[in-house]
């Protein structure tokens, strides 16, 4: 029988409820003990009143982060609250601080290094000193566009270059999803989005300085573009109908170099109506590797399943600051 | 820069050749520091006599174990000896004892647990005592139907079921490989050497134990079978010919119960003139997952890599006797 882990969400937003759906439907493996956020409509509110579940928990979302961490005594928190690591670096710092373990899907957490390295080198120390692990992931970045294309090369000699694809009908996803890549909005809306430098996807280069680290690769550039994938038909959502011309979403790639030398490429296309939706590894090695996830990982779902995937993985490992390439390969837990 | 890590290779068959070659291959990550073998044709031998180098290495091939590794001081050995733990324990305690990590091919170390529970525990003992890290790995079992197969639910809630299938061309490996799996016998002599008990792939019981182990599953029963694949046409290789009706090689498949749930189906076909070579990891969950490597991983190279692959992540962990399961995930090493 394996441990059953104590759990504090915070953050629920739209990961966040997720993930406490998810927490909640293992009870043999997860004990809910408290629930962060400082939105006013569900402060004070019993979290199963914010879910609309017909039976009270008990657990009652409180803004005073420091007195749910220190009254409910968990195993790990899973941390949904920002993609940007500056902006929420105290609630780490503070969940360290309560000898506390998180798992968190802020996005610059993934590989935090290199676009933060004081920041970094300060959770790391803090973490330490608390004997907690500190650990960002989901499934992009975190899995899809990294941990995988490492894992893939696993098995391999010679390795001079990886290509990753990942193609996503937003379509399919939920309308934050959709709206964030732009679904719906016309070319001169995209460029102006574009030019505010806070659109597209967050993370691919965090998931190239990842697989380069974990390579032990050397990147002296990496090199981004960001382009809109124009309808070329009318496409229907269950939130959204795009029409011939207007914005279906986005296509971002990323690019490692060493020199001259293209060694990472990242291609990543979200969009609505994606024809060939799948997450694809290519390594130029020997044997050659060629990985294919079917359908494309459902990120959805997904995102939820690595934050929770994680659990047993970051209460286990040793102390520090880590990122996927560091804990064992994830795996699911709680299944039965 | 990376470590460079100094390395014994111990039995140097097939594999143990090609792993020889692969560290020299990378002189700025390894640096082989001896080697071990009881073959009288190559002990007292440069190791660049044995593999046919023009250039000597310095490294004389000894048959004497304990006086290499004190000598050596080496941070890891590369041990290809045997595919049964019973046969080679002594050896892994003899490495432990000199303070000396191992990356194994033995194919009954790469989830010893259940097969070996007091040679498990001695070992892991042992390991810890001394400091060490002792793996047991490979493509397969290792990597293709278990590791991989692990980290492709790590995205994933709610597995009901694990599906895995492996086709190899055995045409395209090396005539040990061939041989191995019975290509260009009769069925009845395929059926004499099945009745012996040592014919087969070993490592699908490990595969299915290890992944149960990291689901948190329960497997009270498992069930092998293993029948010939019978050539319908003739078909040749650089070693062989394989006539219509003669054996081309083998499909092993292994099921892991839970009373009368299926949970885990191991499907191995290793033959020649495969048709759809591929590994293919198959999850009943959601998100759902079909995870392909196109083409199959090409096990002669694949396992060497995986073992080269490893050195840093052994000489990384925490000590103990672990699997792949335990270690963080496996990437290519010393490719630049």
């Amino acid at each position: 029988m394996s441990k059953r882990y104590r759990v504090v969400q915070y953050g629920i937003g739209p990961i966040g409820v997720s993930c406490l759906r998810t927490v909640l439907s293992k009870p043999s493996h997860l004990e809910l003990v408290g629930v962060i956020d400082i939105d006013p409509l569900k402060v004070g509110k019993d979290i199963a009143d914010v879910l609309g579940l017909p039976d009270k928990t008990g657990v009652i979302v409180s803004s005073n982060a420091d007195e749910v961490l220190s009254t409910s005594r968990p195993d790990v928190v899973l941390h949904t609250t920002s993609s940007f690591l500056a902006r929420m670096y105290d609630q780490l710092v503070l969940c360290a601080s309560h000898g506390v373990n998180v798992v968190s899907s802020t996005e610059e957490l993934s590989y935090p290094y290199h676009r933060h390295p004081a920041i970094s080198a300060e959770l790391d120390k803090v973490a330490k000193e608390n004997g907690v692990t500190l650990l960002g992931t989901g499934v992009n970045p975190g899995y899809a566009m990294d941990a995988l294309a490492l894992m893939a090369t696993g098995v391999c000699n010679d390795v001079k270059s990886i290509t990753i694809h990942r193609e996503v009908d937003a379509g399919l996803r939920r309308l934050p999803l959709q709206q964030k890549v732009g679904a719906g909005i016309t070319t001169e809306q995209f460029a102006e989005k574009k030019a505010t430098g806070m659109f597209g996807h967050i993370g691919l280069v965090e998931s190239i300085r990842m697989i380069a680290d974990g390579m032990g690769w050397s990147i002296d550039r990496v090199e981004e573009q960001l382009d809109p994938v124009v309808s070329d038909r009318i496409v229907e959502t269950p939130f959204l109908t795009i029409q011939k011309g207007q914005v279906a979403g986005i296509h971002h790639h990323a690019y490692g170099y060493d020199g001259d030398e293209l060694l990472i490429t990242l291609d990543l296309k979200m969009f609505v109506g994606a024809l060939n939706p799948r997450d694809e590894v290519v390594a130029d090695s020997n044997p050659p590797m060629n990985l294919l996830v079917k359908g494309g990982i459902f990120g959805d779902t997904a995102t939820v399943a690595t934050l929770i995937n994680n659990i047993p993985l970051v209460v286990e490992a040793s102390p520090g600051l880590k990122t996927a390439k560091d804990v064992p390969l994830p795996r699911a837990f709680g299944t039965r």
